[in-house]
């Protein structure tokens, strides 16, 4: 942190900045020349509130020059964090396929889903058991039954298997099911919901939430690793802003900021940044393109039937198309995707 | 709901619409004119996707005609809301004043607080037990021994207790204490938290999340409602927008728009909106020149000392001068201040 | 502006920053302390890009101190600009009332308007003879007929006029015609014409941009003022946030901010900013509440039938009812309304 | 446009706004079913303010279901519009590549850029004789010489040229050197501007706004359509969020939407859009991707010696190394990148 005096403040205004600094158990360093002061200050300002410095007398300016978060930063960990759940391999050289169902309607559904996308190459199969729907109206998901299809369809085709997680309540349950929590955008910032997460050895991953900053973001990844489960992914899924043709905006140049800033790996999911199944190829496609570790995407197997998200899901052709061009992609980043297997 | 077909759509297509829309139950009317084919649509539209109607086939344009939420709209009850808790009335003739520290730090503080705004006129105590940190590393709020500080301090000044509930598992813990569960903006989409608060018969307060739209923030409200629990008043406290000068933008044109919306009292937080003391009172005189029905306002008896948002907490006395300020105001809007109370 | 070095930064890193700092003419003061190197530059660095440090070897971060605009800034001229055109005195402590129809569409409706205006209690004539409409297809407003119009109106009932310029080749016609003139939001950065406005001695109004941070607002007036124009005041007329039930948000923290920051007036335009009729009323008393330093609103004769915008303008009585309520919150800001007049 | 009433509207109310429309020469036709009235809406539209009818006693909802836009719509001209500008051809098969520096400062520095972006597969050469500058103390640009710089620089290498134009005042200037205007960001809705560039016919690019809707940006493209001039491209160059790590948020999907509701090219220009240059790359390959027609860069043969942008400008070996990345992308979709050529 520094702190520049203004032209015109007195030595008692310099002093008094140091001394509140100091009752803190901050090292401070002062340096003089033209006329300005500028105090450098060592030691945890992690917790700092720098508005209460900006209003004491003779402050002109009060700057924050270290990330408020360690373990998720590159500088804490300089070689990229590799996850492996079952067969998926994330923030390697491969780029990890994740799909399937936004809820979990059936055991059919989600099993001719799961063979589906684990043909085309997907090593996790995603699927919705508890729904944040913003209506209370809405269908709200199987729960544990759904889980347990879940689980069973990933088992039979060699997927790993990733769902919501909604409330502290529902950790334990999930717990036999689930090889990856997913923390939806609207939780984000449920911090209660992130530290019990962070007591479990369970991979995590943190959607982005809609007017979420890139730094509050990895300040969400930093409570699950301060509990010290430091397997954590992110996924940028789009961000609100003034365009209304689209369901949210891709930020995809999040995906060189937060490879630049953090050593966790970035997942993109396309279908719930634009809402609608036709954008969803060309958005996938350029998240590869720019880098992103993984995709996580909907597909299913009778979109016009769906109870949920229809309109953005994939059919499994559409996907399985969607990989083979991602294949022309992912060598000029320098990456793979996996191969697609043969229906039995 | 509203569904206008394509001039170039065929008459498969018009009937293609139809059944999908009577597969569910709701009503369908047919009308054309002009080359153009319309079909309004009746029944329970809340939970549709509009989205699997503007893929079909010859359809132009999909559009809602209701608003989703029903307990809360001034169509489903024209008067307004009246909340009554102790002393404090809101939504009626009276702008009803709320304020307090931002944490619980100790007894004295509390103390302290409580006699001086309720000395200016405050009729509603507030102060937080559990605090939702965006840093790990952050103080978090005394938990329980807070609450029950907060409510000695409300019985003895006659004040009602508001706090913020962060989970689920609090609610019974905190229900003998508080008067009215805040919901805080990061939870504004918690809604397992929303449902639960549904069913207890305590008032809640919802504060608009930073990105939420009018319409979801209203969906939150009828969360609760749709537990049997009416008593709901909403909270703007600025919404994320581009401008950096500003902690968050204070939506004051979301006062008229959510009063034509809705019969619910709106509370406006200056506080957070704008995180700077200085800027707190033109922006509070602002929120009740444009109609709010209360204030939550944070005051410390010693903010360069406060363990959390200082710099955001209003002196005593400078509370004291704005509500004498706020005394000129409410007349021009046909509403009334509650008068300074002489302190023993 | 302050450089912070890497704690692994070299000495020959810190010789490159300072080296180039150095050829620009600035002056360089280091400091070291605890491991770290902070360069504290002086000079005029207004025009340079901070990126160019950033990118520097061993460079952790770069940080201006100073506002990047001089002649608007509050630190250069301490007292508040006050202006004064005809009757209108601008920035004092007298809210300044400019109303009229959003276009000059004849000679009797201007001139209704203007009476009825007066009446109330404005001192300025607003009416557009030039219209950026964002369709082709849209009228385009009367040209310097609208102009001669307006002063006409305005001659006859004491107001000063204020009318919108679109571009360079408008200036010198419009001269004669208008005592402010108005630059619009979508112009706010037409550097062109900002700076052809410096050259004149007629006040000028800045709209701020729809997506214009504070910071940039007030660059464009030092574009104004740069040309020796000083007679520049600024006009808040809603910024484009995600929120669609509203046109645009008005950001009533703007009112507060620029007067922390800037010696120049701020006008609010709350008929754009919410641009339905019913929300004018609130919106213009908040801004009052606020501080605003006068208000500008339209208002039309006969809405219904206004060539422009007629749903956000007012019918003239409910301007005079908004006037009278502003009489009532005035005193609380230390401020005062200009008396209605007798209708001869 | 279709008007949807309330449910208890009267006979009357019907019938003042069937009148209404009627006399704006608008066709007409009811329906009614199950207690609704619906007013069907057709001709010429494109005009119509919406909230005049909003505001009438009795509406419920006013529906535009057709685009403002006309001319620059794939409803008008299915097939995509294809431009040919010397041996560029944007819009077509091959990814057009434009590159350069952001401003032109010398003969020698923009030699040696055309040389060698021309080397690397460029068809166009950018560079700037007119800046937009945010602050009136930067460096303006060399004006006409630069120009004339530019198009010698241009022709030696075979590169059409693109230069931008800030004035109508430079247009017939500008008219023997540039091969394609660029519309900047700032000026998208100067419409003067616009208007007489509709007068030209040399191509335009007309780069979105800051805060621009894609719905806005199409409506300027139709302003130069309007005036004859048929040959128009967009470039999506970053949108203004509330994220501060990057200058702007690029907003991919802006591609796949443009194209779905346009025949017009849509160009990306990465530099601006993130303004840092190691990450202009990802960017651009994501732009290629997700289908872009072109690509807009900033490349500077001593980008640490740039007057302008320096920090976001590629080195020219950055750029011939992006360029062979592309040309692993390009055939994902279906496009070529143009040969690198041998330096003589």
């Amino acid at each position: 942190m520094v702190i520049v005096m203004r032209p015109d403040s007195s030595p008692e205004d310099v002093k008094r900045v140091e001394q509140k600094l100091r009752a803190r158990g901050l090292q401070v360093f002062l340096s003089n020349g033209n006329g300005k002061t500028v105090l450098g200050v060592a030691g945890d300002t992690k917790s700092v509130d720098v508005r209460d410095y900006q209003l004491l007398p003779g402050v002109s300016e009060v700057v924050r020059i270290s990330v408020p978060f360690k373990l998720a930063s590159r500088a804490f960990q300089p070689e990229s964090t590799v996850i492996r759940v079952k067969n998926a391999v994330i923030g390697g050289g491969e780029v990890a396929l994740m799909a399937g169902p936004c809820t979990v309607e059936s055991e059919s559904q989600t099993m001719d889903a799961a063979e589906k996308v684990a043909a085309a190459g997907a090593k996790v199969l995603r699927g919705g058991a508890f729904k944040p729907r913003s209506s209370p109206y809405s269908f709200q998901g199987l729960g544990e039954e759904g889980l347990r299809i879940l689980k069973e369809a990933g088992d039979r085709h060699g997927l790993a298997v990733i769902s919501e997680v909604m409330d502290v309540s529902q950790i334990s349950m999930m717990l036999p099911y689930v090889d990856i929590f997913q923390v939806g955008a609207r939780n984000m910032q449920n911090f209660t919901l992130l530290r019990e997460l962070g007591r479990t050895r369970t991979p995590v991953l943190v959607k982005r939430g809609l007017a979420a900053t890139i730094e509050e973001w990895l300040m969400s990844a930093e409570y699950v690793m301060s509990g010290g489960n430091h397997e954590v992914m992110l996924c940028e899924r789009g961000i609100r802003t003034f365009e209304t043709y689209t369901r949210n905006t891709l930020d995809i140049s999040a995906i060189p900021v937060v490879h630049k800033l953090s050593h966790l790996p970035v997942i993109v999911d396309p279908s719930h940044a634009i809402g609608i199944r036709a954008k969803v190829p060309p958005l996938a496609m350029a998240a590869v393109a720019a880098g992103a570790d993984g995709l996580l995407i909907e597909v299913h197997p009778d979109p016009e039937r769906a109870l949920c998200d229809g309109a953005q899901s994939l059919f499994p052709e559409q996907f399985a198309e969607l990989v083979s061009k991602l294949r022309i992609i992912a060598p000029a980043i320098g990456r793979t995707i996996p191969p697609a297997r043969a229906t039995p």
